[in-house]
Formats: C-alpha cells, structure tokens, sequence
C-alpha cells in the first residue's frame, strides 16, 4: 500500500494564517516535512505523534540538498504514511515545488496540492495597502532576488521598471541594489515608493517604507531575517 | 463608539482554503459586507444574527457603484458595529480595496487587513502545478483583462509577452482573443501553454488546458463562470 502526501502552504508566519485545510492536513499526518520558516508555531497543529522532519531550505545557509528533500518523501510516502510536505507562502510561489512533485510522479505516488497564504499578499495587508490600483498599479508581479545576479535581459527590465505594476522581490536584500541601479538606469525613478517586510506576521515584523534608492541603502544595513521588498506606486501609501 | 472593520480575504471559494483567522473574524462580526464570489457556505462561518448584506460585483453584471460599499461600510462601522466585508481571493488583488480603505480613513473609522488565498494559487494547485520554476518560469505576475481594453502600453506587452513568466489573467475571458493576438504578435510562440480555470475550488470547477492560440477559440466559447487564464511554460504540465 502506497502512502499520500499533501504538499500543504503554511502561510507567511502567523500559524492564524493557516487555512482550514491545511490544519486538517496537518492534524491527520503521520509525518511532517518542513522548512524553517514554516515551523514553530504553525507545527502545534500535528497530531501527537507525528514525525517532524526539518529539511530547512533558507537563502545563504547550508542546507539539505533538494534531492535529498524528494527521496525523504518518497520514502515516507512508501511506507504508507500520510505526508505532509509544508512550505512556506504558497506553496507554488517560489518553493521548488516541482521538483519533488516530479520526484512522487516518478515513484508513482499520490499527491494534492493545498494553496496558502502568499508571503506578499500578507506584507501588503501588514502594510494597510492593496497590491493592485485601477489604472495606476494594475499589473502585480514577483520574483526572486536570486534572479537578479545573472543581471537582468531587457524584456525582464521592461517588465520589472513599469511603473505602473507592484512588484515584490522575494529574498532580495542582498541583489537589491544591483536591481535598484539597473532599475533607475532603466527610467524607474528613484523616488518611487519602496517597503521592506521583514519576519512579515511574525512577532518580528519590521516594516520599512522609503524609496527605491533609500531602500539600496537601507538594505546594506539589515540583518538576515527573511525579508520582503515591495515596490511601485502603492508601496509609499501611510495608511498602516 | 466607532466601530472597526475587518477587511477579509475570502480565498477562492472552497469554504475550507478560509484561514483560521478569516474564521474568527467571521464568528464574531455583527454585520458581514460581501461579494457574489464570497457568499454560500463561506457564510455559514457567520455568527447567527450577523447582518449578511450582498453588494455583490461581478464582470458584465450591474452591481452597487463602488461608493455605495464604501458608504455602506462607514454606515455599518459607524453604530459601533464589528464589520467583517468579504472579499474574494486575496483582498489586496484586484479586491478596490483602496477605495473601501480610503473611505475609513476620512471617517476616522480603523480597520485590517485580512490576507487570503488568491484564485491564481488555487488555480495552478488544482491544476497540479506551481505559478513558477527555477530558471524557466522565474517570475509571475497577475492582471486583469479589463486591462487589456483599452490597448497595451510598450513596457506592458514586454512584460506579458515575457516567456520567462508565468501569467494570470483574472476576468479575462472577453479580452483573451485580444490579448492572445497582442502577445503572438509580440513574438510570443502561439503554441505556449495556456490553461482556462472556471469556479475555481468549487463544485463546478472545470479546467482547460492547450495553448495560446487554442484558448483564444475556446474562451468564445466558455460561459459566463468566473474564471481565470493562465499561461506560460508551466501551464502545460500534465500532473494532475
């Protein structure tokens, strides 16, 4: 008999920030795979008994490799048991997701899919502002700061210097400033609105709002706390 | 006394993809201000004899103006009540929150923001696949296709027609041949993988995959369901 595994997204921190289905999930496995930012707290919901497994993935730490993350599942999926694999966010927002989707396909194993709480949509809310505007902010798009070291082809630079979108940088602190200059020689101007999210719903939470090129400063200064940074016309509302 | 609102992500429609805090807010509201796409067994998690008010907007249906929800909503918070306004998927995301927000700053009314699960997440996780993948679908960004109506700026067309993304059109049915047209004729491959997601985690869920070209023809043909597009190169994986 071959086992399930749940690939469930625990929300950006705040274990409120859970769905109901992912508590279900959660409250019914024999095993649960995790990574850093989706423990603590968010794990009290695993029934008594459970296997809890860090395989903790976090931008510039060691950490287990992402093949060793996939045999782990299939082979606690193979034993029958029910898994649960959490990840941070939405779990098919920058979580490598298929990779280990392919891993249980190739195995022939089982497997749903539960959405969750993106880590974006959670530092917007934080910040009291929306991620999109009518006519002003109407196109919302997010990538990663690690896809900004190979530097940046022009259509990418045309979509990532609009000023009419909301962007969001996902673990970007360290590229920001590469991604600020290049932004601002590509005629975004230096003053457009700019919010850093840090440990976002999180006891932690730290919010920074300034502009795109104070915020290449500021960044040079923050720690390694996981980290969110915003930018375009709404990241500069005061309504927090 | 004033009153305080809470603006809350309904998610996609499944009553379970709730989060635990969307729940207690619910449980405790004295009056819930909500949406077409928020309502049914979302509601059931209101508390008995909680004022349930429909303001109901929907794309190519007569709805409330804008302005009318916003007073309703200052009208409600006013008596001192605990107001809940539903809105679907995540509310920062095509939700007009800023509107219902600005609204309660003039009347000094206080409030937060709920985060959720936006449709796009539900979408590609009913569809077994994620919104992005290492190096090939590096960035992700969500529109509207009412967006599309009024032509597509230069840096726009950039961005959408980038086949390093993965895209979501929300409400996008009318204009998708329009759009399909702009971005082939841009240079993007009519054969790019293309899916059509309508009632998305709910019962009448029905998913459409092909490509480009395809969808342009069969969105013609499509009902009036909400529903949402998603294309890019991960739009073709046949997990599910």
């Amino acid at each position: 008999m071959s086992g399930f595994v749940s690939f469930v997204s625990s929300g950006p921190g705040d274990p409120e920030l859970l769905t109901l289905k992912a508590v279900d999930r959660l409250s019914r496995a024999d095993a649960v795979l995790f990574d850093d930012l989706s423990s603590g707290p968010i794990l009290s919901h695993a029934r008594e008994g459970a296997d809890l497994v860090g395989v903790g993935k976090r931008a510039g730490r060691a950490s287990p490799k992402q093949d060793h993350v996939s045999r782990l599942l299939v082979d606690y999926a193979s034993t029958g048991a029910r898994v649960v694999r959490l990840k941070s966010g939405d779990a098919g927002i920058f979580g490598r997701l298929e990779e280990e989707t392919a891993a249980l396909d190739a195995a022939g194993i089982g497997y749903e899919i539960i959405p969750g709480v993106p880590s974006a949509c959670a530092a917007a809310a934080a910040a009291g502002i929306p991620l999109t505007r009518r006519l002003t902010a109407r196109r919302v798009q997010f990538l990663t700061g690690a896809d900004v070291t190979g530097g940046l082809p022009e259509a990418n630079l045309a979509a990532l210097a609009d000023p009419l979108a909301t962007t969001v940088v996902f673990m970007g602190k360290r590229t920001f400033p590469m991604l600020a200059a290049a932004l601002i020689g590509a005629g975004l101007p230096a003053e457009t609105p700019a919010l850093l999210a840090e440990g976002v719903s999180t006891p932690a939470q730290r919010l920074w709002r300034g502009t795109l090129a104070g915020l290449a400063e500021e960044v040079q200064k923050a720690g390694d706390a996981p980290a969110l940074i915003l930018y375009g016309p709404l990241a500069g509302s005061d309504d927090a």
